[in-house]
């Protein structure tokens, strides 16, 4: 597997997002720490430009391209964080962004990546339409297609932020991510692999949404069916490559019921003050739940977004 | 008035508090910088111990005392943050505290002073009831008083976040805050004059609240009478000691009204995925709704806390 991101194709990747991408905060709370006994340092990517750390990847995957790949712009499907980091990404470089999505999509969604000046078509809301609309986009247009997550300069991008957290925190036992299609965690095993020392790398992932978690324990990728939690960024199936990393570098996914993300969101929100998505606090939900052994560890947590309509809390 | 903190008194209070206190995060938001065609610098006191900036005075106060002066522990008057950042300075250098509090405080305040350890006593809500339940405290305690503001060790405290903000930010024209009882302008005032160059402070209070504004303009304290806000950490009057500060190094003092705060508060939740209360959301209110001249410029802006019932939001 030659296409695996390797250690300097990894550095060549915060290098290149360098001047994009904020070097986001690693926060902590000593109430949560006294909790559960452990320390736990939080990488806040609901810091990151576009409020989720989808904007390393595309950042990555965007200048990366040739000026001739490039010149006839970028195309995706997503109507969640990857596609307006996608379209911030293009914009910064200058090139159009072209982004496919359901018609049924969130208005506030809409009006996210229209902000970042990129072009929506819109598609009924099934895959085999979604794929459709991109293949006339992409044959129209020329525009370069850059997956959410199955894609190695999207891994190479999100695994930056574990760098950072690795770089900021030493001696880390243990790293947690959410996973939905794997890009963000697929990204941090290797980071963590790549680390000098043994860290452990474990996943969180919603209880119903748990095709991750059952997929690793087939050993073959089990694609996510009518998905119901409230963490709507961890909705989608495991990709081929991101599967390929997340076998051989994570330990295990634990799987989080919805009610206990509420309350680690809130958590967060009251005792941190800074806004997570539900999507983010699957992870944090896991440890202060008891769902993984942290006490006495030192453990990393990346806190993957921070998108969320304020006028519609869940609590 | 000697009283008033030197440059190396600053200094030792942030030497003093730094194994206590966060050094905070220096947060920005480009698409704010492009409403306002101002590069502003948010200093995340919101992510401070407690959730605000009354953590660093209250810290360098409990731990300026002598052995002898803290066996007794250490006594304020407060419902709000000052109690909580009193409570957990006390209980960090092992000494009791007692919270002189209204009996019709909100039940999440006493909880929070609670949960830090402190020794609440209740009195009516009237000044005379605080006054005369502290003085009794104290008589019976032997505690040593820790004013919220009008104090030099609590003004040197506060100072060392806007000292923090001009190490970490280079070339600042500007720095804004706001004001209540105006502990945390006054010692901002200060690091800002010892900056070394040119730094304009400037303040911003609730319309609902504006007897700083008043009393500048008076040249003498004006105190604040049945204040109207939702900004509910800027309701008290200056003290004579902050006043003398703020007289001597503030440009001037503006005003914005609640509806104002209001959105700016939502802003910087939506946007920059950080909680701040209302009382921090005046500043930024001043700066996004046209009342400060920034064009151009450089601005710090302390964002004071974040500690909001998440429960009963204003939108």
């Amino acid at each position: 597997m030659d296409w695996i991101p390797t250690l300097p194709i990894i550095d060549e990747a915060a290098r290149r997002i360098a001047p994009h991408a904020h070097r986001t905060p690693v926060l902590g709370s000593a109430t949560l720490n006294a909790m559960v006994d452990a320390e736990i340092f939080f990488k806040c990517e609901n810091l990151q430009k576009v409020g989720a750390f989808k904007f390393r990847g595309a950042c990555n995957a965007v200048f990366s391209l040739s000026d001739a790949e490039a010149a006839n712009g970028v195309a995706t499907h997503s109507s969640g964080n990857h596609a307006q980091a996608l379209a911030l990404a293009a914009r910064l470089r200058g090139i159009p962004a072209y982004i496919v999505m359901p018609s049924n999509a969130p208005g506030i969604k809409k009006a996210a990546v229209e902000d970042y000046g990129a072009v929506i078509r819109f598609c009924e809301p099934t895959l085999q339409a979604r794929e459709d609309t991109l293949d006339a986009v992409v044959a129209e247009t020329g525009a370069a297609f850059v997956h959410p997550y199955n894609d190695e300069r999207i891994i190479a991008g999100q695994a930056t932020a574990a760098r950072e957290l690795i770089e900021d925190v030493p001696d880390l036992d243990i790293i947690l991510a959410p996973v939905g299609g794997g890009g963000l965690l697929s990204g941090t095993a290797l980071s963590a692999h790549y680390a000098g020392h043994d860290i452990t790398v474990y996943a969180a992932e919603p209880e119903g949404a748990d095709d991750a978690k059952r997929s690793l324990d087939a050993g073959k990728i089990i694609p996510s069916v009518n998905p119901d939690t409230i963490a709507d960024g961890l909705l989608t199936s495991l990709g081929e490559k991101t599967f390929a990393i997340i076998r051989e570098y994570v330990r295990d996914i634990v799987t989080v019921p919805d009610e206990e993300t509420i309350r680690a969101m809130r958590f967060i929100w009251e005792r941190m003050k800074i806004v997570v998505e539900p999507s983010a606090a699957v992870a944090p939900a896991a440890i202060m739940h008891g769902r993984l052994p942290v006490k006495g560890e030192r453990i990393g947590v990346i806190l993957s977004g921070g998108n969320v309509d304020l006028g519609r809390l869940p609590w």
